[in-house]
């Protein structure tokens, strides 16, 4: 992947430049990362949240396609370099202390998570947790030895894609 | 602020499990935090985004009201408390490694940032950065001893109400 040439950007200015000023005065934290935010640009759904370094959102700006910063593999990612499903930009904020980014964008296929779903965010907590029993009560199904039982998800969307096929597109 | 007693989670399973499963399992960085995206349980307009610790994940399901953890004042910080701008939480989603949390949330009042805005996502990058300049070429107004003027924010959105009026509501 080519390296952009860094962005224009002021540096830091005062709190009030930065929360209502006109410039682009991001902060990335001391592991050179700022995070972001995915959003689909119609619908706003939440698609999967990543970070970018610095030549990260160089690309991202320059090329108008998602390029983040994978933190497991060590380097620049884009985003369905793989799949095929790059994310193309639509529009880029930030927000008040600048420090975390967000992005609109159009998924092309639809599937921004690597298990075959939208978006990453697929499961739900299932219900609000059950309040404490007061002291010496006795509960059905939840004996006071056992405690109760551990929090449950539901699956709130279903599988865009077999994630087998969603990797063999592009072999 | 009471404590919430801690919930029942089950320990981090294996990666399928973690991934695929049915089981809430978050995932605490190595500073004992997650980070959250909070969005209106309507629009999915993305508000903010901040930090929980377990208690404040605990407290957050227990009471059904967004309740963080401040990094800056390194204290629990249960959103709106000054303001009144509580956060109602309708629904709480992981992603698919489970180490960021997704609240679907009623903003009391429309307003979630401290500057008086419906999100803390109020500016967006006014343009695509232009090309760099071949070399050796003449940019009107921008002299190649300047460099591309710095990257510029458009506001997006209109403020709801003067900071100093939101935190004045509970004198």
């Amino acid at each position: 992947m080519s390296t952009a040439s860094p962005l224009p950007l002021a540096p830091r200015g005062t709190h009030a430049e930065v929360e209502l000023g006109t410039l682009l005065q991001p902060k990335f934290g001391p592991d050179g990362l700022i995070p972001c935010i995915t959003v689909d640009h119609v619908s706003n759904e939440v698609l999967m949240f990543a970070h970018m370094n610095a030549e990260a959102l160089a690309q991202t700006v320059r090329r108008g396609r998602a390029v983040y910063w994978s933190r497991s593999r060590k380097e620049l990612w884009e985003k369905g370099q793989e799949s095929g499903n790059v994310q193309i930009v639509k529009d880029l904020f930030v927000d008040c202390d600048q420090d975390v980014i967000l992005l609109k964008v159009e998924n092309v296929g639809g599937v921004a998570c690597h298990n075959g779903y939208k978006s990453c965010f697929y499961r739900r907590l299932a219900a609000p947790a059950p309040a404490p029993a007061p002291a010496g009560s006795a509960v059905s199904g939840s004996p006071a030895d056992s405690g109760p039982p551990p929090l449950q998800l539901v699956f709130a969307a279903e599988r865009v894609i077999d994630p087998a096929k969603l990797y063999a597109k592009k072999t």
